[in-house]
């Protein structure tokens, strides 16, 4: 029985390796008992392209799309642009509509149309008209093959149809009912389908309001009705209430995962495509976009400190102990921007909830600073006595409200993102640490200038 | 037909308030053509617990449960503590073992054993075997009710058990076959049921190597097994093959998004439990923890800058571009930080893929290292000309090296937090930032210390 760790602890590259040089044969028959799962592990491990390349010519043909789809993109990418043409069409052919899309996606639009042309005219169709919605949307997600019947059929005929045709269909568990303008008006679940007479008109068991996608509708909305609704699979519709197509929970688990990565990787400054699996110079690239972003930021933050030339030299303790108040007004400000940006994802922030989020955030914010300051103040104090408490005063109240800003910040920033229909993690992070940067730098140097300075020249 | 953004604008709390107050009866019929997630954002949008209580009367006792469990759980907790034992032996009654397990957990022990009395034996003795599962493991996700036939048994006689006794099972997509001592040996999709002639035995067309659970599983590595096979339910079996349960598509949906907010929130410092809807007093003490470790971790950077007192108030540009090396080196430590976090949750990391990833990142942390040492020595230069070029050229190098070590250190030190056991996010951007922070102003005011001063005493 396979259990992903005992799997892995069966079958190796090594021994891949070693059959692929010594008994091919024995390979073919013993990639044939290997889950998709299994075999995609098995290319992820290989070294070169040439390795990789040898032993896809050992997956089985029926096989091929669905473990090219559990590859990671990058991966999956280089090599559809590999391998040929007539492999690919094998490897389309034993795919759903929507993973057939999915593959097709990456192709480039030549090789696409190609591969297009060796399916069967239905197909084509259906593959064509999913390849035409927005891949993050309902309709990019859908899949074409479902099991539908009239409205006015009894049980006994749905079976009998089903019978039929519903055997080259995967994971069927919803029958959806539709009247006569192909309007979707109802769902049941299969199984309900045998605690059923045959006599009795599907009408009269049926779900008459069943929880549904809208093909135009985004896939992070999607994902939230799957959660809400506890259902393993969703009819889609377009704008007349047509029935196209369904979603499965299986992919709504990718979509799951995959937006949550892109809010991760957004809060981090990292692209949503960043990968380990991809070259370095690409890698680079990317993260080198983000780095001169948070370049211009932390500049603006050196100009802010460079008004306060005559006090940093003065007093060196302002130097040693201003990265203090920005860091830790950074991670308070992060601590808030992470919890609004999720969430927000999670669908649980409505406009009364953001309101209350801003005044309990910065109440928050206030609580520490306050908590803070205290501590701050007293270690300033006592580690440069020369200029007394006056330091540790100054230090406690940029601490305060270096703190408010950041929970203030934390909150609204993607408050006001989403309200202009952006991404609320887009560039957010680095926003906030502009933020609790400037007010950090600005309040400690300043009223160290104005009240250390004065001391000071008194003294002196 | 209920989607999420129609119903949110069908019926609104306003019209629920206006209901409450001079049409109860309506309110009570209202309620139960309303979801459970419906139901569940109307008690969300309740200002005060008084109103809420009120509202929660008029939900329908055979969904109660359900709602109380689709309620974030700060909010179900406390809801279940003002809730009489007889309205909740209520809402206990029509969940399935799985749900009421999770319910019980909210509960004071003497409230839950008063509870569990009032269930039958048979659910006591179900729920109470769920309860004695990890919370997180796949014991503690799974449901107790599945349909499991012998493997001796006919396709019509399964059909026959199946009209009799599978009613009461919700989302039946599967059937277990189990030997004459309970132990899994297959499973088939319920709709292939319909294709097989009654007389073929079970065991003819059942699947024989089925994916499964072992009941001590995580439930992260239960979730990675949901992705990898694609399966919308997934039988639990314990450490003798027996068949104790099993988990459904819809669970594991949780279990991400709840996988996934621990890392975002442990990346950013924030306790797993943190939630907009809780008190400020313990969010404030929640997130001061954290902001008193970074508080140790900032002193040490500053205790690091203290070392330097003599060169920094002879050149005061040093305080003025030193946040800019230390906020590039955390920048890019925490991109590479999070690529890896979420690379290695996503099961993707072996330690093959683990040791490559180290050098990629650390020749990414070169490359970029290259290049903004050139743009910021740069800009070094012309903004202060004093020092001339030697002081872009300090700030250039110690660019290069804090790129460099952000590379690595962000590789290394999920990875060696998991070789110990311990969350790879866990604390993680801290120990990062401590790391970037000390490299950056060691390097700058050290690299400035031994090749700036020399000069301007020169100079002097």
């Amino acid at each position: 029985m396979p259990n992903l760790k005992q799997a892995s602890q069966i079958f190796h590259l090594a021994d891949a390796q070693s059959l692929l040089s010594h008994d091919p044969d024995r390979l073919t028959a013993m990639m044939k008992t290997l889950h998709i799962a299994e075999i995609a592990s098995l290319i992820l491990e290989t070294r070169d392209q040439h390795e990789c390349q040898r032993l896809l010519r050992y997956v089985p043909n029926e096989v091929l799309g669905e473990v090219l789809l559990t590859l990671p993109e990058g991966i999956r990418e280089d090599l559809l642009a590999l391998l040929p043409s007539a492999v690919l069409s094998l490897a389309l052919h034993d795919l759903s509509s929507d993973d057939a899309a999915d593959l097709l996606q990456g192709l480039t639009e030549e090789k696409a149309e190609t591969l297009l042309a060796s399916l069967s005219e239905e197909d084509r169709r259906e593959v064509r008209r999913l390849l035409s919605h927005d891949e993050e949307s309902a309709g990019g997600l859908m899949q074409a093959e479902l099991f539908k019947v009239r409205v006015d059929w009894s049980v006994g005929k749905v079976l009998k149809v089903l019978r039929r045709w519903g055997r080259e269909i995967e994971n069927l568990n919803y029958i959806y009912i539709v009247d006569d303008d192909d309007r979707l008006v109802g769902s049941l679940a299969l199984h309900r389908l045998l605690f059923c007479e045959k006599k009795q008109a599907i009408a009269e068991v049926m779900h008459t309001r069943p929880a549904h996608a809208l093909a135009g509708q985004d896939q992070e909305e999607v994902a939230r009705i799957f959660e809400h609704y506890d259902v393993l699979a969703l009819p889609v519709i377009d704008n007349e209430g047509v029935l196209i197509g369904r979603i499965t929970a299986d992919d709504i688990l990718d979509v799951v995962q995959e937006e949550a990565t892109e809010d991760m990787y957004r809060l981090a400054a990292v692209s949503d495509d960043d990968d380990l699996s991809e070259p370095i110079g690409i890698t680079a690239w990317r993260r080198g976009i983000w780095l001169g972003l948070n370049l211009l930021t932390a500049l603006l933050a050196s100009f802010v400190i460079s008004q306060f030339e005559g006090v940093l030299s003065s007093i060196v303790a302002l130097a040693i102990l201003m990265p203090v108040v920005a860091s830790m007004g950074g991670i308070a400000g992060t601590q808030t921007l992470t919890v609004m940006v999720r969430s927000i994802a999670l669908g649980r922030v409505s406009l009364a909830v953001g309101r209350r989020a801003v005044l309990k955030e910065t109440f928050v914010g206030l609580i520490n600073g306050c908590v803070f300051a205290l501590i701050l103040g007293a270690i300033a104090s006592v580690w440069f006595p020369v200029i007394g408490w006056h330091l540790g005063l100054v230090i406690a109240a940029s601490m305060l409200v270096n703190l408010t800003a950041a929970g203030m910040a934390g909150a609204m920033i993607p408050l006001t993102l989403k309200r202009f229909h952006i991404d609320p993690a887009l560039a957010s992070g680095t926003m906030l640490t502009t933020v609790t940067d400037v007010v950090g730098f600005l309040s400690f140097l300043g009223l160290a200038q104005v009240f250390l300075l004065p001391l000071l020249n008194k003294a002196g």
